[in-house]
């Protein structure tokens, strides 16, 4: 006897987070998986939600060799563990919905045409995207396979949102403000709608903070405004990138000191962010640990960003209701929501320390005119629902 | 019988601005003067305070077929008109002061040598800046010859206004957020002390919105951040800038679209901005008469990044006392003022519409949280009074 679960792919340029969920009513995660340094040294961590022991081992090269074998090894374990599961649909994460795409969308071959259309938008992360759908489609002739873009929450940005100052025809040609992270956003979204009705549709700002960072202006649980542009390397400063840059700054980089676009392209992704700032580690726990002033640089830097961005965002929204925060920094580092906080009654905000401390669902005083939230996100289920409800759809 | 004044010079890429200032006691400006498309269809046009009939012609090619003819055409012009005048000191407008210049200065040999160093970090501006210098030096050998910084009045910003996120040697190498427009806030900063001494101390933002445009946070009357970066490219959109953009869309047209570098640079100084938005024209007066969809787009995209740096200086500030316009278009525009200020009740300001559309120096209502200010700017007088300090200092 077979049970239908839906299995979610989220594939990096060099890793594969696979979870896999039970369908009999909403989605529940039964297991939740990642491989990372494919091609490299390749390691695997995976928990099945305590129904078995959590795994966590170097694989062989040979096992995570690509993204197409690094998927036969996740389903070699989820099959071994389940072996009554039959994933009838598989929810993809894929980074770019260009301007068409502002729902998630069964993947039929017009649609894989198109994601791959929309490739040079995203050259670092969507062939890997469509990689991970076409790994799936050999492995499940039969299951749906469906496409969560992580620009599709925020297409309905009003106009002043989305475009560039640039001359129109490159509006035309898709150079838009996308915005990225939708999947976080959307979930946030539905769960400030249960948590907190009246909240969920006034003005909120969602700071996802994790090694990507970016917020988003929420009004009536929509998007209408983001850091993040054309690319995920707007916004914020973030582990390894930039945010926020002059462009002038590539111009001098090019013209004058003599980089190529590709050299400067490698330094704005990968060697800048709080990474650069600290010449030390992309990872705030080592910052926040450190001490050194280069780290403590690299922070205060960090918050000042968020805390400027909050005031624009805030613009966006013409006052605030609520603040939430997400993401692993956002979850789990109590001095950078203090410090983002510290000083921001003029905006409504007050943060209760005692909350912050405590990691409480709200964290603003009672007297605060807007409230202060962390909920924890998830993107992954945010796909589930969605292969879920095709699936509910086609019966 | 020889009366000494003081000439100020503002070189640009294709114009020079002169003036000439009395300083018996604080300078009075005698003259104002612009001659536009040097090397091209030079035009000349020139104001003597009433005292003697507006000149407006155009030039023969020979009259300024480059900067240091286009001086000499000035420089006939004044003369005939003010045969006692003898300039003691020239003020030169000079775009970049680099990390060290944080006030004005007497241009000696290793201050040249220096503002040669930084050409670039500025190459389409500060050559003609250092030209007009050299010309002014042949034609006024004992005159004190001074360079005034758009860069100066920032350079005490706290080091999060200062830096990108980058690693740390490219701060070392000068690649910093230096922030422009400084003589136009350095003025308006004096004039605010003079108006209003309270608000002077407290929380301000300027709005200098031009044909160039950016915005300035001032505490007690210093600068502490600015919409200008690294460029005077970045922040807000102008007349044919394209102001914040991803930085990804660079490597966007130039990595998939094939554009080079040196057109994708051409692209965001020249074509965009108001310009191409509107695909029209940079002017904001041809794009409130125009009443076309994309005039409209243009007008509202400018409208809007300028609310949006609002809220983010305002973060910077931790609240707003003060918002000021100035620039053609801040002193001007009563409806790009109105709809920057539409729906902000949130940050305290409230627009009184009389007063708005009278142009009064105060156009908030009596009750707004935060005072609404219209104040002429003076960069050349701001020029002018640094020659005579060093004049003063001099004797």
């Amino acid at each position: 006897m077979t049970h239908p679960v839906v299995l979610t792919l989220n594939a990096g340029s060099s890793s594969l987070k696979f979870g896999l969920y039970a369908i009999d009513g909403a989605p529940v995660e039964m297991a939740m998986g990642l491989i990372e340094a494919i091609g490299r040294q390749p390691r695997l961590k995976a928990e099945f939600g305590g129904a078995a022991p959590a795994v966590t081992r170097d694989l062989a090269a040979a096992e995570a060799a690509d993204h197409a074998s690094a998927l036969d090894t996740a389903l070699g374990l989820l099959r071994a563990q389940f072996p009554q599961a039959q994933a009838t649909a598989v929810g993809h994460r894929v980074v770019h919905g260009g301007p068409g795409f502002d729902a998630p969308v069964v993947v039929d071959d017009a649609v894989m045409a198109e994601l791959k259309r929309l490739s040079p938008f995203a050259p670092l992360h969507q062939p890997h995207n469509i990689a991970g759908i076409e790994a799936a489609q050999a492995a499940f002739p039969d299951a749906l396979q469906v496409a969560c873009f992580d620009t599709a929450f925020h297409r309905r940005h009003p106009k002043v949102n989305d475009v560039f100052a640039l001359p129109r025809e490159y509006y035309d040609k898709g150079v838009r403000r996308y915005g990225f992270h939708g999947l976080s956003y959307d979930y946030i979204s539905g769960e400030l709608g249960r948590i907190a009705p009246l909240l969920h549709d006034g003005r909120v700002i969602v700071a996802h903070l994790g090694n990507g960072a970016s917020m988003c202006a929420l009004q009536n649980g929509r998007s209408i405004a983001s850091t993040m542009g054309f690319t995920a390397l707007d916004g914020l400063p973030m582990g390894t990138r930039t945010g926020q840059i002059d462009p002038g700054v590539i111009f001098y980089l090019v013209q004058q000191e003599g980089l190529s676009i590709d050299e400067v392209r490698q330094l704005f992704y990968t060697k800048s962010g709080l990474l650069g700032l600290s010449g030390l580690s992309n990872d705030m726990r080592t910052l926040e640990a450190a001490g050194t002033q280069e780290a403590n640089e690299a922070i205060d830097y960090f918050v000042f960003r968020i805390r400027r961005e909050l005031g624009g965002l805030a613009a966006a929204l013409g006052g605030l209701d609520a603040l939430v925060f997400c993401g692993g920094i956002g979850e789990n580092s109590r001095l950078i929501r203090e410090r983002v906080c510290e000083g921001m009654g003029w905006l409504g905000i007050e943060l209760d320390r005692g909350r912050n401390t405590e990691n409480a669902t709200v964290i603003s005083t009672d007297l605060s005119r807007a409230r202060i939230l962390v909920i924890p996100t998830n993107e992954e289920l945010v796909i589930a629902r969605a292969a879920k409800g095709f699936l509910d759809a086609a019966v």
